[in-house]
C-alpha cells in the first residue's frame, strides 16, 4: 500500500530536491534525517534505464560526518575495525563501524581529506552522535560536525562521458575508490569514482546549495547526447550487486562477521601505535553461527527455516 | 505537494501499524527509523476531535533508551543539565539532552524505573548511539539498549474514562508526568499519565507485540462509548500548547538557553558529589542573543527580520 509522507523542517530537503520533484519522482524515503528519492518510474524501468545510460541521483541523505583535528585519526580508528594504517590522502574506503560490543553502528564509506580530516559518508542513522560521545568521553582533541554536504551521483555506464563533459578529461583519470579536487566553475569540489551501484560512476561532494543546483542543472544538460534520465539507488541492481543496506540488510546487533565483512575486520591491530595513551577495551567478534549471504534463483521453502529473507525483488 | 513514502525493513513498522492502516490513517512521518503515523482525516477535523473526545496514538516512534547498570544514573547525569539528584523512582523528567558542546541531542521524557535503570522517551535522533560513545569512552559500568517498546497514547478530555474502564480506577490515581506499573490481562505495562497534548492522557509502554495488538483492541472497544477515533500529535494543537518538536523548532547547534529551556538546567551541580571518579568538562551554555518563542497572532512582515518561523499552523 503506498501511504503518503508527511514533509516537514525535520525531514529536510536536499539542495536537488526541487529539481527531482520537478523531474517526478514518485516516492521518497526519509534517511538520514532527509528526503531520499527511491523511485521515478517503476523499479524495472528505472533498473533498465540505469544499467544502459546514466543517471543523475540525489543522495543528499548521505550525509558526512567530518572528524578534524588532532586526534581526529585516533577517532577513526576507533570507530572501525578497519586497518586505516595505510590509507591514503585521496582514498575512500569501505569501513563498517563497529561499537564496544561488536556491533554494526553504520557502514560508510571514509574519505581522507588529510592526515587529521576524515569525512564518513554514511548510511541511516546518527553516528555523528556516537563520535561525539566517544570523543567527549575520552577527551580526545577532535571536532565532530556534519557539513551541509549534500552528494549528487552520476551512476551508469555512460556516466564517464557525461562527467568529463562538465569536469574535463581529468575526471577520467579517477579510479575506483579515489578522490579528486576538481573545479566546477572556479568552485572546488570533491569527486570520487564510487556510488551505490555496480554500473560505474561518480559522486561528487557539492558544498553549497547554490553550486549544487548549477552542477545538477550542468551535468543534465551534458547528460541530454547521452539519454541521462533522473535516478536513485535501485533495489533490483543493488541486490544483484549485492550492495549492503544498513537497517535492511545489516541491523544495529549484527556484527561484521555476520555480514560478510570479515575483510574489513583487523580487530588485533592496535589503535595506534605511536600513542602512549591506553586506548579503551576493543570489542571481540565471533560470528555466532549466522552469516548474511545471496540466496539467488527462488524464495526458500517456508518449511526448511534456514534463517530469514531480508530483501527481495523479482524481475 | 503530498508525495508517497516507499517503506522498507529501515522505516519500521510499529505494534500498531496494521490498525492504523486499517483506520485510515492517511499520512506518515519516519521517526527514529520508524514510520510515525501524522494525519487520518484533515488535520482541523483530527484537531476538533482531539479537544473535545479522546483518541488513540501509535507512537510506537517514541523509542525507549534504556541505561542500566552501577553507572547508570552517573550516565543519565552527564547527558542532560537538568538536576536528576532528586528525581523519584515512577518519575517522569522532560530533559533537554546537551553534548559537550552545549548544543541540544534530543529532548526525552526521563523514566527513572530504579535507582540503576532509566527509560529515556527520545525524539527523532539516535540517542542510543550518543550513550553508548559516551559509555565507551568513558568505560562506565551500563548497559545501554533499545528494548522493542511501542507506546500507545490515549489522549483527549475523556481519557482517564477509557482508560478506567481497561486498567481500572488505579489510573486515575496516577499525577502528571509520574507513572505506574499496572496490569493488562495479567501482564504488567508501565502507564505514565502524559504524552505530546495539552488536553490531558496517558501513555501505556506495551512491550509486546501481541499485547499491544490487544490493548489497542481493548482501548478502541472501551472508547466506543466515548466517540474514541484514531489520532497523532497534531500541529495546530502542538503550537496552541507550545510544545516543542525536536528537528522542527530545535535543532542541533540550538543550546536550551536558546530554545526556552532555562528551568531545566542546573549546569553548575557537579554529575554526583559522591563519585570520586573526575567528571568529564561540562559545556558552558549561553543564549548568543537567540530565543525561540512563540509569535501568536498573524505571521511577522517579512521587511521586519526578527528571526525565522520555524512552525505554523492556522485555523
Amino acid at each position: 500500500m503506498p501511504v503518503s509522507l508527511a514533509t516537514s523542517r525535520r525531514t529536510r530537503r536536499s539542495f536537488y530536491s526541487a529539481r527531482v520533484e520537478a523531474l517526478g519522482v514518485s516516492a521518497y524515503t526519509v534517511y538520514n534525517h532527509m528526503l531520499l528519492p527511491v523511485a521515478f518510474r517503476s523499479l524495472e524501468e528505472d533498473y533498465r534505464h540505469l544499467v544502459n545510460h546514466v543517471q543523475l541521483w540525489d543522495v543528499g541523505g548521505e550525509r558526512q560526518v567530518e572528524l578534524r583535528g588532532t586526534d581526529a585519526a585516533r577517532l577513526a580508528q576507533l570507530m572501525t575495525p578497519r586497518d586505516l594504517g595505510h590509507a591514503a590522502i585521496g582514498q575512500c574506503l569501505y569501513a563498517p563501524l563497529v561499537d564496544e560490543g561488536g556491533f554494526m553502528v553504520n557502514d560508510p564509506v571514509l574519505l581522507k581529506l588529510a592526515e587529521d580530516r576524515f569525512w564518513l559518508s554514511i548510511a541511516d542513522s546518527d553516528v555523528a552522535l556516537w563520535a561525539r560521545g566517544l570523543a567527549w568521553g575520552l577527551g580526545l582533541d577532535v571536532a565532530v560536525r556534519e557539513p551541509d554536504v549534500c552528494p549528487l551521483a552520476v551512476q551508469g555506464p555512460k556516466a564517464e562521458e557525461v562527467m568529463a563533459a562538465v569536469f574535463g578529461e581529468d575526471v577520467r583519470a579517477i579510479r575506483f575508490f579515489r578522490f579528486a579536487w576538481l573545479e566546477f566553475r572556479a568552485h572546488p569540489l570533491i569527486v570520487a569514482r564510487s556510488g551505490w551501484s555496480r554500473q560505474g560512476g561518480f559522486e561528487i561532494y557539492a558544498d553549497d546549495p547554490a553550486v549544487g543546483l548549477d552542477l545538477w542543472d550542468a551535468l543534465w544538460q551534458a547528460g541530454q547526447a547521452f539519454e541521462i534520465g533522473p535516478g536513485c539507488p535501485n533495489l533490483i541492481e543493488r541486490i544483484e550487486g549485492a550492495l549492503l543496506s544498513y537497517g535492511n540488510d545489516i541491523l544495529y546487533g549484527d556484527n561484521p562477521l555476520e555480514c560478510g565483512l570479515d575483510k574489513f575486520c583487523h580487530l588485533e591491530r592496535p589503535v595506534d601505535p605511536q600513542d602512549p595513551r591506553p586506548a579503551p577495551r576493543r570489542p571481540t567478534l565471533s560470528a555466532r553461527g549466522r552469516a548474511l549471504a545471496g540466496a539467488g534463483g527462488r524464495a526458500p521453502d517456508r518449511r526448511d527455516p534456514l534463517g530469514r529473507l531480508v530483501a527481495a525483488a523479482r524481475g
